[in-house]
């Protein structure tokens, strides 16, 4: 959840008044996005969405972000569409914080993830990787190797407090995954955090993508491999393997994998459940006790973690 | 900010489609009230508020508040309207929880309150006042005299632990006030909670009052009271007497205050101090270090009380 910065009346109007979208009528923080203070702004022209991009979002990162869901939205996927102020900007400032209005996208994320909704994110996953080829930015992303050591530098000495041989099991991942990390893969702009939350649909239409702050460079399979991880999982932690041959059948239809991005997904989804292992356990260590944010269960992602290393090939997966 | 309850995907669309309200768009958690989960839902016929009910609101107690917005509402309160569903209910379940779809009202809740607003908010509530009278349903205040001192024998032994000497100051406070506590003045339904978030603007017209969640039957003046507590201290907690004055000017021109009312408005304010400081020490004591909702600070309400207490007459109020 998130609404962690209100923004003062008179400088909302004077900001809102900046765009050409209507008249403000009303403006409701909302659940949405975990990063961000994210509003629901009403005019007389209908729903819009503030964003006020808090702390953790790189404000050199901003354009990259902005420019990639213009890029998008331009290409007909459904993303949210930066909206231009009447001087042409599309990144502003509000509350002492880089903010920008983007487009209203119609949909609901699913609480529940259900089979029919798998493949269509597979089709829309695959569509956004060939839509954002020609993309002219680039950004690399933090949250691969390097970054993971980094992060598990960090946790490592208190990793224990979460579960008992936790910083080993780590440390061997680490030390299995890092030196045999592909490096050849077909590559290009990745979303990087697809989780449920991040996709509207209606009713069985996916509807919209959203939430582009993890968005870089790095190899699409990774990107898969990432979904495989937040889409395929039961809220018991097993996997449904009918829910992974659909994500990943509707991916292949529309953007074929070749026999290397196949062969190396066992490995990829160990480095996708790493990763958000290690930003969960990061996230677990150094949140304040009575924080507004309540930290997610880094133990949901090491069972992920060993389910994939018992995989013994992308067959798995339904391929 | 609130949001404790996601309905499931299935269940909340059967349950938008029980009403005749156009078809679901969005669904999105809003940070708005403290005790209930609300939604904003965008259907193809426009905004909607959907509440669902936690259990710090007594179920028995719904009917009252559902069939005063609307008996407020059908007088030209700018008050949400509870929808009916197409089977005549304006209660019904979700999520295993009492729940109701209500009108969305436009306006923004200021976050500054300015002294142009506190004239409408004093006319505002003496017509809320007004329209209620010939309300039939009754609703005894559960926060009252009665109600301070169960609160009070809860956290007398730990009230310390916020601030030395908290104890005997609310002790003392309490006898002082309990045998005075007026019984004769004018009398009626009372909005009971009409915070500056309860409370939309439109520009300087006041577009809207919600969240009836703590209305009841008490001294009209009371809730005043409770308004030159809410509306009239600056950040700082000094005290804006032009605030008041016109808080207190918009009140007496819609609804005139007798003598006895304006007599009593200064212990009624201390009174009003009193409750919200006894509801926030509680709430303070009671909230387990980590919880979602952040306590407010009971001292504010302290500080107020010492200001009310310090107060010859209601001619510190501009009367």
């Amino acid at each position: 959840m998130a609404v962690y910065t209100e923004p003062d009346d008179a400088a909302l109007a004077a900001f809102v008044a900046g765009y050409d979208i209507g008249e403000l009528v009303s403006c409701k923080g909302i659940a949405e996005g975990v990063e961000n203070s994210n509003f629901l702004l009403q005019t007389t022209r209908g729903p819009w969405i503030l964003t006020l991009y808090e702390k953790r979002v790189a404000k050199a990162d901003l354009p990259f972000f902005i420019g990639l869901m213009e890029h998008l939205a331009g290409k007909g996927i459904p993303c949210p569409t930066p909206v231009h102020d009447r001087e042409g900007r599309a990144i502003r400032e509000l509350a002492k914080r880089p903010a920008a209005i983007i487009t209203f996208l119609q949909g609901m994320s699913p609480r529940r993830v259900t089979l029919e909704q798998c493949r269509p994110v597979g089709d829309a996953l695959a569509r956004l990787h060939l839509a954002g080829a020609d993309f002219a930015m680039k950004r690399r992303n933090a949250l691969s190797v390097e970054g993971w050591r980094k992060l598990f530098a960090d946790a490592r000495p208190r990793a224990d407090e979460v579960r008992k041989g936790l910083a080993d099991e780590i440390a061997r991942e680490f030390e299995t995954l890092a030196p045999h990390w592909p490096r050849q893969l077909p590559a290009g702009v990745i979303h990087a955090d697809l989780f449920p939350n991040n996709v509207f649909f209606l009713g069985e239409r996916l509807s919209g993508m959203i939430d582009f702050y993890f968005a870089c460079n790095d190899l699409y399979a990774y990107d898969l491999a990432i979904c495989l991880n937040c889409w395929c999982f039961e809220p018991d932690l097993s996997f449904n393997a009918t829910k992974a041959r659909r994500l990943v059948g509707g991916y292949h239809a529309a953007r074929p994998l070749d026999a290397e991005e196949i062969e190396a997904l066992p490995l990829l989804a160990r480095g996708a459940a790493l990763r958000f292992l290690l930003t969960r356990l990061y996230d677990w260590l150094h949140t304040p006790k009575g924080a507004l944010v309540r930290p997610l269960d880094p133990m949901e992602y090491v069972r992920k973690l060993r389910f994939h290393r018992s995989v013994k090939s992308a067959a798995a997966y339904g391929l």
